[in-house]
């Protein structure tokens, strides 16, 4: 039998909303590569029949009672059919990268086949090539799925044996999920923390909701309605691009603001602009929705996680001033979380369900106001360079999950010395998405430019 | 308000069952295209924004009644989403072609928009380029669109003024199938014929039913169940290839056959090595639906048509025996039309329908025996070679739509002197389907060296 916990993924999802994650990762060539590196790559990967249960896995279902799913075993799997070749057209730019990505992402996986599949893709300029990836939201959460993704890698340019994220050789190649996850795993998209809600039933929820409330309160205004907060269409666009680590904390350090707050004032800065060019800027200022840690200084230790209303401050045209009220958002944020009981924190993880659970009342975006614009996730990744078979990742981007009513998602993951955004969003709503990347750049150097 | 007969096959379609139809088009790059030559021609249709009404249609609904569908304009229609650049892996063989070809076309229309996709495809080998476009049933069948695709192509090879389907410039871009269509336009495939029959009721259903039992009782055997003749997913194997008529022809003459005939026996021979290799073929032989025009010596004139019940033979080890078999059932199929009245003939009309109504039977393939185990059409196309901005088209294929309980659908089209087959099937149901054409060939060659 499937836990409710996973097959809620299953009966929320429809053509409008297909809840998969991805994870796009960057590879140069190595030296000596030939013209038919990744085809070799490919059919190399093709001989790796040996599937770990998790990859072997398809839903089966609803039997019976309404949303009973189960899980069985694939005793055809088909590799091919999972682990395809792309290329990119000419002149193969990170722009067709991610033009081909967009469309990747916005088709539902076969739900008659083990939900994942694993795009190598040829043809990007100055000798690189891509890993496109995607997992649906049932068998892994988006986190999970990039350290699945990160384990088959490794830090030894010479190692070039080749261990794809499906192969159980390594033991460790076990459902991560299942397993103690990382600080943040469970918040890799916004609706992770389901999992730990559904059990608690409507009591909780109440009670979530009035804790929500109260928080909201700490704001200095409500949440406005914007151009993302609305029922959305099933094709993707996705942005992504790296920004060095060292600027970021630089500009932190010269304004006392964390890391975190920077990238937060990176996207408020770049949501501004976006919004202003499209005449669609609200008077208020936009609030993100932040997880965020709560083992330091909280009464709780382990996984307890907490998610931050936190202003983005679009109405201060000063980018220092920004991010000043930014930093002071969040160290509220997190004030309000220290003053909390164990249980109450538990409850409060249920929020991050809340955009699900809307997206499956048909119509409901368009009448309740949002509690908050847009979610944005930082989440730590590795820290030194990783290889695979050779060939040194240069970048991995999440490509995370729109919903109802939230029409873009921001996911940041840290890796190698550079902080890397992915932008996720719905295509009719979320026009011009890479215009975004360009505004990030455009909110750091202004920001260099005043603080340091 | 959408007619019913459109909206039957949105009320149809689900992840499973994507009812829609495509057209693969290769074409010749003309003298000196340098290496962006497509994506020079996907820049110029970009600019073609002026779209005809057909093209901006997009679905809406269902409204109260379920089931009430309408029909809508788009007034953000955003070509860059329906008209795509692709390319295709080294080494950019037609394997890698069809490939593509079979994830595209195994992927669901968005609904949210108007409901067709044309994909330029780049990187094909021997100075070659590709057309995938793909349209849902709702739309336009496959034989329209065809029609609609060739409308934009020249037959002067200096004409390189860029036509795209959508383009209104051309009065005759209407609706093909409100127009009076050609004498197989409405046999398309399968499920074309609903149009007529959905507005007859019940007591013509019984009728058809009753029809359709007669005429089988003119087979020698029931039809056999087989591999084909299961629940289908939603994945899609696509192959195709053209073969000389003149080859075909001259096999027809010396056995006193027809083109269709000869066609019919090719596939008899294929599908029987296939099954053979797969140790699937049944004692009893298969039978094929094929779709006839009955104009010719029937007592209608007009559109009328027919689908003819005809054994393919498989149990005969003997080609040139299979081939006689054939004809003669093919003859008889025809015999059986020629003393039927008009009414019985257009009830006729409904048989198509019946594998679309069966899919909308959960469970229905798995009781109820196939009246046929696959359906083959063959449509006429233009016998003179065309050119689209100066590229000469050298095949075009149909690719159709598998039903539950018909994975696999052979449609074959006329183009230019040749004979262009298009293999659509079910991923799962249907494995190692290139290996038919080679099959294809195979047959026919063994008719010529026995007959000719």
């Amino acid at each position: 039998m499937m836990p409710v916990t996973d097959s809620v993924f299953l009966l929320g999802e429809t053509r409008e909303h297909p809840l998969h994650v991805g994870g796009l990762q960057v590879f140069r060539l190595p030296d000596g590569a030939g013209p038919d590196h990744v085809g070799e790559l490919h059919r190399e990967l093709l001989t790796h029949t040996d599937i770990s249960p998790l990859f072997r896995r398809r839903p089966r279902g609803p039997m019976g009672t309404p949303g009973q799913w189960v899980w069985s075993d694939d005793h055809h799997l088909d590799l091919e059919y999972h682990v395809r070749l792309s290329a990119l057209p000419t002149p193969g730019r990170v722009r067709e990268l991610l033009e081909l990505v967009s469309r990747l992402h916005g088709s539902l996986l076969d739900r008659h086949r083990p939900l994942w599949e694993c795009h190598l893709i040829e043809g990007l300029e100055d000798n690189r090539y891509a890993v496109y990836t995607k997992a649906h939201h049932a068998l892994l959460d988006g986190v999970s799925a990039l350290r699945l993704l990160e384990r088959s890698l490794s830090t030894d340019p010479a190692d070039t044996g080749v261990r794809p994220p499906w192969s159980p050789r390594r033991s460790a190649v076990e459902p991560p999920k299942r397993t103690a996850p990382a600080p943040f795993a469970r918040l890799a998209s916004a609706a992770s923390a389901v999992r730990d809600v559904v059990g608690l039933g409507p009591a909780v929820v109440k009670y979530v909701n009035q804790a929500f409330r109260e928080q909201s309160a700490t704001l200095p205004h409500e949440t406005p309605k914007t151009v993302f907060n609305v029922p959305i269409t099933g094709a993707r666009r996705f942005a992504a691009q790296g920004w060095p680590l060292a600027r970021i904390r630089a500009v932190g350090a010269a304004a006392g603001a964390t890391v975190n707050d920077v990238v937060l004032a990176m996207c408020a800065g770049a949501l501004r602009e976006y919004l202003l060019e499209l005449g669609a800027l609200p008077d208020k200022p936009l609030v993100a929705a932040v997880p965020i840690s709560l083992r330091e200084g909280a009464a709780v230790g382990g996984n307890a996680v907490g998610l931050i209303l936190c202003t983005l401050a679009t109405d201060l045209d000063d980018p220092a001033a920004r991010l000043t009220a930014i930093a002071e958002s969040m160290r509220r944020g997190k004030a309000f979380y220290r003053g909390m009981s164990p249980l109450q924190i538990t409850a409060l993880s249920a929020i991050p369900f809340a955009p699900l659970a809307l997206s499956l009342v048909p119509g409901a975006v368009r009448i309740t106001p949002p509690a908050f614009n847009l979610l944005i996730s930082n989440v730590p990744g590795p820290s030194a360079p990783l290889y695979w078979n050779g060939a040194r990742m240069e970048g991995v981007y999440p490509v995370s999950v729109p919903y109802e009513g939230q029409a873009l998602n921001i996911t940041v993951t840290s890796y190698a010395g550079s902080l890397e955004f992915g932008l996720t969003g719905c295509r009719r709503s979320v026009p011009r998405l890479q215009r975004l990347l360009t505004f990030l750049e455009d909110s750091l150097a202004t920001l260099e430019k005043e603080l340091l």
